[in-house]
């Protein structure tokens, strides 16, 4: 019965699905397209005939394998999943709805209801499964593909490309105080440069806000500057010396901002703090979360320590910023003289680094971090100006205890470090279990 | 009504959700920590509690912004996505069959088991698209993790891991055949080279199959070899020799799949291939999804090209694979001589390319597959031995019409290019629309 409903109403369930997703804004530019319309509409009117036939093991295990290459399609052209499964939410409720109709007992309608949602949500379980795996294998793929966009010789693709876009600033100006010749004026975004800045930069620079600045300095170009340009050439109008003006103004603005987005690829895409060589803090979920891994499969120990600088306000305040980086980068030293190569040392905040134990217990690293602070008290720190001043750090240390969430681990280190400060500074604190 | 199944019912759902999860393998790994159990027994309690609360606008923001949350922990401790949705769907079951055995009208009944599916369902649209985003950062960390431990410098690495392996294998000479002192053996798992092995090696070369051996070979060493050795040591055995054969036989063995690691590290982590030096055919998702939605979003046409070697059988099987080889290499020079620098070619199969023709429509990219072809008409390309020998190409041609999946288009492109096989080889075919 509820099959015979599902079959008689799949074309409305199909139209009520569309016609809701196309008009939320994030579906329908998904679906607005007439092939993914008359496919999709199809593969939808396939999935809900399917959804209740799974009776016998062989229709069971060609159901579970069809859903996972819909998960599989989904990731591939980026449906957002939460919209996947409203639409699942969608359906049920229209079926619902249509079965609340119907002449049917209590019970009837009461198993009938749940068998709908039992099977809406297995099909959901076995597609997000799909889909998960193959957004993140995507996500790795674009990562690595990014890296090695970016690992080309960076120098030379920057000075190809300022070359690029001067050529095409060439090829304007000639065209323009040239023979004036019925050929129009180049437009920027389909000059190599152009091509360039749209279909590789992106990949390279991802979300740099200096690439949307410079695109839209060449949409002002192409769609503004460019137009009014050509008409005043045609019209013999005045007004082209100013607007041949404004247009140099913009390649010069693009010319800057491009200096600036190899810049900061430069300084981003290097795994370690710049000042104090440790590791950047970006790395901290994928280590982390590797080494409470290992930590839970081979049962073996993993500590965590915090430590801060302490009143380091007061240096930067007394000495100046250079003073500080200074400190920063003795202490690094130190820190890193004491833990192991295998270890991993991050600078965790302006004046906290954080450092991973690896295979390493409560009493072991409260004895590493004890040699790190000791250390500093044995010893005067070198300003750049020479003057000598002594510093002491607080630590707090945590051990993994089967806490799967690394964050758990960090923040008991963090507050481990408070206690520390509280209690006076310059001391190690194991957090409590 | 439902709210007050839910609220009596809490600690019994809770107990059924673990009972059930802890005797799946997967879910259980997740679960079985004392730590999790009472943490999670609790933030379940809570979420069963909050589902049906949200009425006000404050209260609904306030719940959507904890499902969010809790979506982020799952991705962060990695539950698998399936195991939330099916824990969902246990919940509602255990819920609706509560409310079955109560005395309801069938309106009442239809209704709240309708209202129950919409607050779940919708905790798991927010949970989902939380958990996905933060599994595709982590997976887009992970990688650029891994790629930031490979990029540093690899040779020194791999000299430096050879060398920490010979100085515990060493070791244990020495204090086999020095004092006899009592100390004993030192396991190769907790030296500096099985720290990194473990830690290291682990993130840099993912699932290479060495080095899945050479940790295979080190459990070999600590659990069986060491023991014996000790043992045959002490009792001074006549088989002692003989285990220390063994030993050396392992370390060898290690010692020649840590080469084997760091030589296939080097080959894989070029993103091009290395005969033709077109891109490695697995940055061909990224790429391709990256410009249909660029394609998509300017409404800029794109165009995609499948290219074969005809005969190329016949030529490996007459003048060798080197000659093979040397025909490859001299196809592709050729079509990345005809292609622009913004356009993207790969190797795509063993004499197949494609090539990914940016902002070009399908005349325009027919125009550019037949100058290949015919540059290869009027050209003879020379073997190693200076054998001079003709070949042709067959081309397949599809452009973007708005198909979000970039499969569908390598589909239809290699739909073309068997057609321009069957229709007799040396010619370009357009995929019908």
């Amino acid at each position: 019965m509820l099959a015979t409903v599902v079959t008689q109403k799949a074309d409305e369930l199909v139209r009520l699905f569309y016609d809701t997703f196309l008009q939320d804004k994030e579906a329908s530019s998904f679906l607005s397209h007439s092939v993914v319309h008359s496919r999709l509409s199809h593969s939808l009117r396939d999935w809900l005939l399917n959804l209740l036939r799974a009776d016998t093991s062989e229709e069971k295990s060609r159901f579970e394998d069809r859903q996972r290459a819909i998960g599989e399609v989904h990731a591939r052209i980026k449906i957002p999943i939460h919209l996947v499964l409203e639409g699942a939410a969608l359906v049920k409720g229209a079926v619902a709805r249509h079965l609340m109709q119907l002449d049917l007992s209590r019970e009837v309608l009461g198993e009938a209801l749940m068998q709908l949602g039992r099977r809406i949500d297995y099909s959901m379980q076995l597609m997000s499964q799909a889909y998960v795996s193959g957004s993140m294998r995507r996500a790795q793929l674009d990562e690595s593909f990014r890296l090695f966009a970016l690992g080309q010789d960076i120098t030379l693709e920057r000075e190809s490309q300022r070359a690029a876009l001067m050529e095409w600033s060439q090829a304007v100006l000639f065209a323009l105080f040239g023979s004036g010749s019925a050929t129009g004026l180049k437009p920027i975004s389909s000059s190599p440069f152009g091509l360039w800045l749209y279909h590789r930069a992106g990949v390279m620079f991802q979300d740099a806000p200096a690439l949307e600045s410079i695109e839209g300095a060449m949409e002002q170009i192409d769609r503004v500057l460019l137009p009014k340009i050509d008409e005043a050439r045609a019209t013999q109008d005045p007004s082209l010396t100013g607007l041949v003006e404004d247009l140099q103004g913009l390649v010069e603005q693009i010319k800057f901002l491009l200096a600036d987005l190899f810049q900061s690829a430069a300084g981003f895409e290097n795994g370690r703090d710049p000042l104090t060589r440790t590791l950047n803090r970006r790395f901290l979920p994928s280590i982390l979360s590797r080494e409470i891994s290992i930590a839970s499969k081979n049962r073996t120990p993993f500590t965590v320590l915090m430590i801060d600088v302490d009143h380091f306000k007061q240096i930067n305040d007394r000495w100046g910023h250079s003073a500080g980086d200074a400190i920063l980068r003795q202490i690094a030293e130190i820190v890193l003289d004491t833990v192991r190569l295998s270890d991993f040392v991050f600078r965790y905040g302006g004046e906290e680094f954080l450092i991973a134990l690896i295979e390493t217990d409560a009493e072991q690293g409260f004895q590493i971090a004890e040699r790190m602070r000791q250390a500093l008290l044995g010893r005067e720190l070198r300003l750049s100006d020479d003057t000598k001043i002594s510093v002491t750090i607080s630590i707090g240390l945590a051990t993994y205890e089967g806490h799967p969430d690394y964050a758990y681990l960090v923040d008991a280190a963090d507050r481990a470090l408070y206690r520390s400060k509280e209690a006076g500074r310059n001391r190690t604190t194991v957090a409590s279990g």
